[in-house]
């Protein structure tokens, strides 16, 4: 059955399809589940009277996540926004430069770039990974930029493109491979924002582990939540100490003297939100499994639903399946704004994917390639629920 | 009994002044007590699954710091650097402009200054109530500044002097009504560094509802904490909201859309913190009690101990005396060295004041009056065992 040809009925079939799987209550886009040692660690840190900067919880995520991971060193911070920004600061940029970027992502990647004095650099997507469409960069880059003493200049505005941020769109790992490929050959730093991805993986590795930084989120709507939180891996030393050292103050270590070497930022993650990471993260094999299950349910469900299909995991990767994702056959504006009213009306949370980047006022006068497959999509995508507890 | 004639001993006196009031045991500077309802109200947090930048103790938090200030909006940030971040940027900071503060003020406040690209200009303070010395900045402002276009510019720099953060030093009100003319007179707008002033009050009314904006923290060391977090308070509406806004990433509300009109901050004070601060600032009154019962103690104690006196309360003052201070009759580097050794050695945790911010050498350059005051208070003040858990 086409889309365009059954506009009358073709939300109410998503509706029935998503009901099919969730039951008949109202259901959220994505709730966290507390099922584990959450309240056990929360009174241990109350008890401890560490509930600050400082406290066994801090380090204790640092070092599992990078056990999780597989990562050399992590270091804790107050959000994801924040890890971004202290990346881009150790990762060279700087006033006046640019980073590429997706359109088709958080607006906090684009503010953190802003924070460090730069300007982002908009570039397009592709469908099946939702992110950095590759092939069509590597060609950008070769027409539009030019080497200056091992920099890459972009040719049209003479500004240093100095890194690029790929992400791991709701959980699905984008082609890093091609992303490492071009940050070689251009000569680009790369934070890779893994926010979303915490338990995906590249060819067996772990997302947030390529770049020269990985990024991740422990907000409220992720995998699993500190409350607020955020963590930078890197596999370099001196990198994660520097981080470590600007995220809280730049303070030197003394017994009592309050001595700074530098701007610093007060960005560390507090021992209350690390000892709820601790507990979720506890959790995370559990969550990652009842979220497969899901979404193996939803693809059955949608079987048989015409003009749409799920976004599905690439054969050389595996996907936490953060958020399930809808994608329309066709681009229709209308039909997309009708499901998603209709769905938000039935109790069921369904939401779009980001308006495009380059499409916000304040960002419009932004460096950026041809964008159409990211337009395309910003239309045609479509998160439906996706908690665990919908297991 | 003079301090400089008696250098052997009057380490030893101080210790044995503190040991009388807080007994044999080690006792650390300031830790924070959990005697309410902290339990319950995470417990609330944890059940209702809302942990994270949306629920219903952050607006109780807000409306709670409201009503005990008597302030007209408080917005609750991640922590106070942020909350000053904010604050500056909407009291109208921009790239290039200079902001008056005391050189005896913790690093946030210098570096909150710089992240809007602006360069402090520091300030003298004053020894009884350790903040900005009022008169001399009125003279220093007359001779070194002229109004232009109702801007007040620095005529050595040439720099637009936008705002003054005057800050009530460890609990204790500034001159105040000083600063409000001063700003009146000059042309500046006032961020006001309530940062350790929860509770105190000057002729009656709190501090931090002085200036266009007050600015809270909530660290674990503060004499009540969060974990992390941060209010900012102002009696302007617009501003209230626009706070709101940028940190919550200028988000525009929508059941689905995520359309963003500014560049934005991920500021926002998680719910699960916002819960510990509630059932923080229910304590707060008997912890101020005990803050003042301590301080009397400290006063009986140290009223033989020679060449030493206690910060004290002025009289149209209340202060909430979080950090108990020595201040010494004489500047002596060695002395004040030796005493934070042998207090710290004998498991009695002090610390001096902040090394002056003129003498960090990130900010050496930074334009700055004549400080003799700041200079010989960084070797003369001592703060001692201050936790209200010692009453």
């Amino acid at each position: 059955m086409n889309l365009v040809n059954s506009k009358t009925s073709v939300s109410q079939q998503i509706v029935d399809a998503i009901r099919s799987v969730v039951g008949p209550e109202p259901v959220g886009l994505h709730e966290p589940s507390f099922s584990g040692n959450e309240w056990l660690y929360l009174k241990g840190c109350l008890d401890s009277t560490f509930v600050s900067s400082v406290g066994k919880f801090v380090d204790r995520f640092e070092s599992d996540i990078a056990n999780f991971t597989g990562a050399g060193d992590a270091v804790a911070l107050v959000n994801g926004t924040a890890a971004l920004h202290v990346a881009l600061m150790l990762a060279g940029v700087q006033q006046g430069d640019e980073v590429l970027m997706p359109t088709l992502t958080f607006v906090a990647t684009a503010n953190a770039v802003t924070y460090c004095g730069g300007t982002p650099h908009f570039v397009d997507s592709e469908t099946t990974t939702l992110g950095i469409d590759t092939r069509k960069l590597r060609e950008y880059l070769s027409e539009y930029t030019e080497q200056r003493s091992n920099q890459c200049v972009n040719k049209t505005t003479g500004k240093v493109i100095r890194s690029i941020i790929p992400m791991h769109t709701f959980g699905h790992p984008v082609d890093i491979e091609g992303i490492l490929a071009i940050a070689h050959d251009f000569n680009l730093t790369i934070i890779e924002d893994a926010a979303e991805s915490l338990g995906s993986y590249y060819d067996g590795q772990h997302t947030g582990t390529f770049g020269l930084f990985g990024v991740f989120s422990f907000n409220g709507n992720k995998i699993i939540t500190s409350g607020g939180g955020g963590i930078i891996l890197t596999n370099n030393k001196e990198l994660a100490a520097k981080a470590k050292h600007l995220t809280t103050t730049a303070k030197l270590p003394h017994a009592w003297e309050y001595r700074h070497d530098d701007i610093g930022y007060n960005y560390r993650l507090p021992n209350i939100n690390a000892a709820l990471g601790c507990a979720q993260l506890e959790q995370l094999p559990t969550l990652l499994e009842k979220k497969r299950t899901l979404f193996s349910r939803y693809e059955r469900a949608f079987d048989k639903v015409g003009g749409v299909s799920l976004i599905k995991e690439q054969n050389n990767c595996k996907s936490n399946y953060w958020l399930q994702t809808l994608l329309l056959e066709f681009e229709d504006k209308k039909i997309h704004e009708q499901i998603l009213k209709n769905t938000n009306d039935s109790g069921v949370m369904t939401r779009p994917v980001w308006i495009p980047m380059h499409e916000l006022e304040h960002f419009k006068s932004c460096p950026k390639m041809e964008l159409s497959c990211a337009n395309s999509l910003s239309h045609r995508l479509i998160n439906i629920p996706s908690s665990s507890n919908l297991i």
